[in-house]
């Protein structure tokens, strides 16, 4: 096989290793996550993330795992344990699932792994195309966590079509919200952009309302870990805020994910299991250890806030998706 | 004299401490703020800080400089430096005016520097008072940014309220927003409710929304570093996010603060100046050093999102306000 690359995960058939991500951007720091039970535990500690990039990571992992003399029951218990590490992304449970349909012997799994990552690949491709369409020149675009080449296995989703619009010389201009309490954009998003070479500002997560109000936003995409099947959407707490401003001030506010991210068996935004994660995020080095925190990794966000829903499949309103434009796919 | 303390600041007549905010809540460290010069350094350092505070901590400093030998022209000269330190806040301006006003001698000086610290404590517990008749049993209240004992001469402005209305046993709840970049809330909120034993939960700011909808915050109350005439005020950056957000789901939204943050030279939240500081305050230690920053350290909450506007002199709606109930008072 041909060696699978991306800026975050390298597998040369026999040897997976991730990115740190929460090494970045101080330390570029490769993982070797052969092992699914290493994965496992880069996924729970999202030293591996986006919603896309966990369910790239887990199948490889579990694929090389199989292809390398672990029994039926071994691979399938490890699946289940990787589907269940974190709750919210569906990608992951999409992905899972079709590795593990049926009756597939080991070069079969590992067909489908691959498949996985290079359909991710293509997805990622068909959603900056799309996207890029609804972007005019000189568009100042707010963003939130990190939707790039670090959580998918291609260009990414929200930033890929960032990254589309940039390269297509329209001028753009990214306000990147640092996205607390993992700041995965003051970490992730801002390095990106510098990579990228993409005109780019850092802000604390608060400061958007502010510039939004200033006229200096004239567009909102973020993307998403679950879209319900009425087009509600689950993605980093904070995106719900921001919805809401977005609609207030009248500015379009998209969200931008492959068509893995689509739960038709999840009805609406309140359907979708919302993960709780450690107080110590929040708290961090400096707030009071016997502060009581609440920690939600996601929020939902209702469809009526969306202008449009930017999948590798076309762009969106909301009379397509009532038509049933969502289609969920593997 | 009688020693002055609050507490975040002491003065025995002669030496004058502060309580180092950059410190807490880790560690507990007076520096000492006797000369001009070091408290301009700890003011715009936010080792001192609240807009009451900063008034009251720069005219103690003053007068014990001045009652110390100085000569009227460096007194006058320290004057206006403290009085350039931080352009927001418009208490600290109001009190260098009231101490420099005239041909005052130094005993006049300290007489006055005093009598600033006295009436602050007075202002709190008005504000206290007057802001506990508005919250109702088992509120659960948002509260930004640090507006307690740590920012004021008293019991603070918006925890001040907070703080009367628990020892009133109306076991209330407070969601306290970390409060980013300098995570006033983060540090000083959450370590004031715990030393008061004021029942919290602490939140990064990004997840009011979400509790917003889910029906969980009940009221916001603020602090104000200057109220316009018409009402408009400029708060810690966060807060006009917060007001949209409590105005769409219709959760009272009130500013609190003493008479001494009115000012009526200011027709419009349009017109106050906003600080920008630097950009190392967002970037902190994990952003990339290249990234390019936004950082103001307020925004401006037009009075059309307010509910109610505490203070000393009670409670006042938008009628009120129309009608001139904003008083400036030095």
């Amino acid at each position: 096989m041909q060696n699978l690359e991306s800026l975050a995960l390298r597998y040369d058939g026999s040897k997976l290793q991730i990115l740190d991500q929460q090494a970045l951007p101080q330390n570029e720091v490769w993982l070797d996550g052969t092992k699914p039970e290493d994965m496992e535990k880069y996924i729970k500690s999202l030293q591996v993330r986006g919603a896309p990039m966990i369910s790239v990571a887990a199948v490889l992992s579990l694929a090389d795992f199989y292809s390398k003399g672990a029994t039926e029951a071994e691979f399938r218990g490890w699946a289940q344990k990787l589907r269940d590490s974190r709750p919210t992304a569906v990608n992951l449970m999409h992905a899972i699932d079709y590795l593990t349909d049926g009756k597939a012997d080991p070069d079969e799994v590992k067909r489908r792994a691959i498949e996985v990552f290079e359909k991710d690949v293509e997805l990622c491709r068909k959603i900056a195309e799309n996207g890029n369409t609804i972007i005019e020149k000189e568009d100042q675009i707010l963003t939130h966590c990190n939707t790039g080449g670090l959580a998918t296995a291609g260009v990414g989703t929200a930033l890929g079509i960032i990254r589309k619009a940039h390269e297509d010389g329209k001028d753009i201009h990214v306000w990147v919200d640092e996205t607390r309490p993992l700041l995965q954009g003051g970490r992730l998003t801002a390095w990106e952009m510098l990579k990228l070479g993409i005109p780019s500002t850092l802000i604390t997560d608060s400061m958007a309302a502010m510039l939004m109000a200033q006229g200096r936003i004239t567009k909102c995409i973020v993307g998403a870990d679950r879209i319900a099947a009425n087009g509600d959407f689950a993605n980093k707490i904070g995106t719900y805020g921001l919805a809401v401003l977005c609609y207030y001030h009248r500015i379009p506010f998209y969200v931008a994910a492959p068509a893995t991210t689509i739960d038709l068996s999840t009805k609406t935004g309140q359907d979708i299991p919302i993960e709780q994660r450690n107080p110590d995020e929040v708290r961090s080095t400096w707030a009071p250890k016997e502060a009581q925190v609440y920690n939600p990794a996601f929020d939902s966000t209702p469809a009526e806030f969306v202008t449009g829903w930017i999948l590798d499949t076309g762009v969106y309103n909301h009379e397509d998706i009532k038509k049933g434009a969502l289609k969920c796919g593997q």
